[in-house]
């Protein structure tokens, strides 16, 4: 392998894909990248057991230029660092017959130890056939899964929790997520040619690197959904997830249908109030109540101090209620949303309180179970 | 105490202060922040057994009214959180009979438990007669604290050495640090009425926080010593520190007073070479190796790779030299001088490498010890 590269679009591969390889990986295979020169392109590859990212250099323009194919792997962390502090301008990379990798430019002579990439873990295996393919507005995906991914559970003892649930019907794609207190759904529609149903649970650690692909409001990023992994494509990137094997719980019984009273309110107001209130909030647990035409908030913590909050109802139906919930859930769903008013339905003092974003009333919701209190 | 005080100019306060607050601090009262109205003024002051940070607000313009003096210490993070979380505009704060101080705004009512300003630490006691008073230039002064306190020791092993020496002598002022290995030393001048000598010991932490005072590169700096404290003055805000008890090492041996050879040479591309050689030294150990005009850098670690740097000698007298040192100290020193120009100075294989900025060639000098290696 020999290649001229620039360091500037080298180092940028090189920073997307180490995110694939855990600061304190210990086998040496997979603490490193695999670099590898086909006649045109050069093809960036970090992977750990539950992740894989691929950049794509094109050879289209003076960026790159492939002066002989071939493929290594080298340690990650040291490589990246190296590319890093290296002048700007262009770099030659070249593999000798030990598979040692020189690095030079101008006045730098580098040599790394490579690793022969037979040992690397293959990215296409035979499995790799996919059962479902999208293709999907970046905006509209990333800003989905940052409303819902956040819900998921970050304790191993659920493991199927961790994960985002997709759940395709009917050309529509639906995520959810929870944590056994709070839940976060969104439902988007998504056209395929055929008719065809899949579930499956994605980590929700990896999802939350596979946003920060979809750059681009107005492209797409393709979805492929094989039997064991699930790959975000976009702008010559590639994230490769593989799926938590399990049954997501069914959330049907769960989920309110009726609701004893509903408020609607500004976003903005609320989060400000909801944040403010958590600071003196024993545990995180505020309590909500309505009067008139407010909504107070109230928290406590013994021995430092209390905090009474309100904020303008705008429109309310049925009677006034109180709830005792956790604020930083509140928080979460009122940062992650975009509409400018939010909607409040109370389902009864120990029944989950249903939260939709008034801009997408009918595709998107959350629920956050309350908290039995004291008082 | 009753006073209205805009937001932003309290949590400025607030935030600066809290510095001085150790993020596990167990004894309530000094996790406290001591608020004290004036009658046109008002002090907020956070002290730990080391530094007390004291910003004044003052009553000149309607970002603060008092309306009733009086004092009272409240948990510092608590309420810097709920600041920060407030609207925007003027907030009442009013402290009732039991010491509670009511924070009051347009929507939201908190309280906070507060304790008596009785058992705040005092932070003018009566030995705090100004032993040295001087006036320094912000600039001149954060440069030379922040190219010198890098160098002391943070190993509590010997706690002098994790103090920068502050020495003024015939109106001069010589900022020393050291941490065994390393050293740095920077004599600036300083203008004082009477021919007076005094010799302290500053912890080199509390130093870091009094240098984000010094704002504003045409104001100075206020420098009271008295017997137990430095104290740093600028800009509304004071920030005084503990001296360190003991002897400062002799250091007059330990610098060489002659050389055998010296380089000049480029800051910038020497430090980017140091750099990318460090990544692949290992302990951070490079090696230097002047050959006709061409200053190589060279490091290895087994089973990574290694590494040949150069870079050009503009100027050279005396004999050509290898000397092994530890490559993150060169980096730390090339960074914190503004010099485009540096000098090194070859005094010995074992014996310190000196190094001097070109523009301060006088009054500024750095110090290596170096490091035998099996080379």
């Amino acid at each position: 392998m020999r290649i001229n590269v620039s360091k500037d679009i080298l180092l940028k591969a090189l920073q997307q894909v180490l995110k694939a390889v855990p600061a304190n990986q210990r086998i040496p295979i997979l603490a490193g990248v695999h670099i590898q020169a086909l006649t045109n392109e050069l093809i960036v590859t970090a992977s750990n057991s539950s992740m894989t990212i691929l950049y794509r250099i094109p050879g289209e323009d003076s960026s790159l230029t492939v002066q002989r194919i071939g493929e290594v792997v080298v340690p990650a962390r040291y490589f990246c660092e190296i590319i890093r502090k290296s002048d700007s301008g262009m770099i030659t990379l070249e593999v000798d017959s030990s598979l040692r990798l020189s690095i030079s430019s101008e006045h730098t002579q580098i040599r790394l130890c490579g690793m022969d990439a037979v040992d690397y873990p293959a990215i296409h295996p035979a499995e790799n056939h996919a059962a479902l393919k999208l293709a999907v507005n970046n905006q509209l995906l990333k800003d989905s899964i940052l409303q819902v991914a956040g819900a998921a559970s970050s304790s191993e003892h659920r493991p199927v929790l961790t994960g985002v649930s997709f759940q395709y019907r009917n050309h529509r794609l639906q995520l959810t997520a929870t944590n056994g207190v709070r839940l976060a759904s969104r439902t988007i529609d998504v056209e395929h040619d055929a008719e065809m149903e899949r579930h499956i649970i994605v980590p929700g650690r990896n999802l939350v690197e596979a946003v920060k692909i979809m750059d681009g409001e107005d492209r797409t990023t393709e979805v492929e959904v094989t039997n064991r992994h699930i790959r975000f494509t976009a702008n010559h990137i590639m994230v490769q997830s593989a799926l938590i094997e399990g049954e997501y719980p069914s959330l049907h019984h769960v989920i309110p249908h009726t609701f004893i009273s509903e408020i609607t309110i500004g976003t903005a107001p609320l989060l400000k109030a909801v944040e403010r209130t958590t600071v003196l909030a024993s545990e995180s647990i505020i309590r909500l109540e309505t009067t008139a035409d407010t909504l107070r908030l109230l928290s406590q913590t013994a021995e430092i101090g209390d905090i009474e909050d309100e904020v303008s109802i705008l429109e309310k139906n049925g009677e006034d209620f109180t709830i005792s919930l956790n604020g930083k859930y509140v928080a979460d769903i009122l940062h992650g949303t975009s509409s400018d008013f939010i909607r409040l339905r109370f389902t009864g003092k120990m029944s989950p309180m249903v939260i939709h974003p008034l801009n997408d009333l009918s595709s998107t919701f959350f629920l956050i179970t309350p908290v039995r209190t004291a008082k």
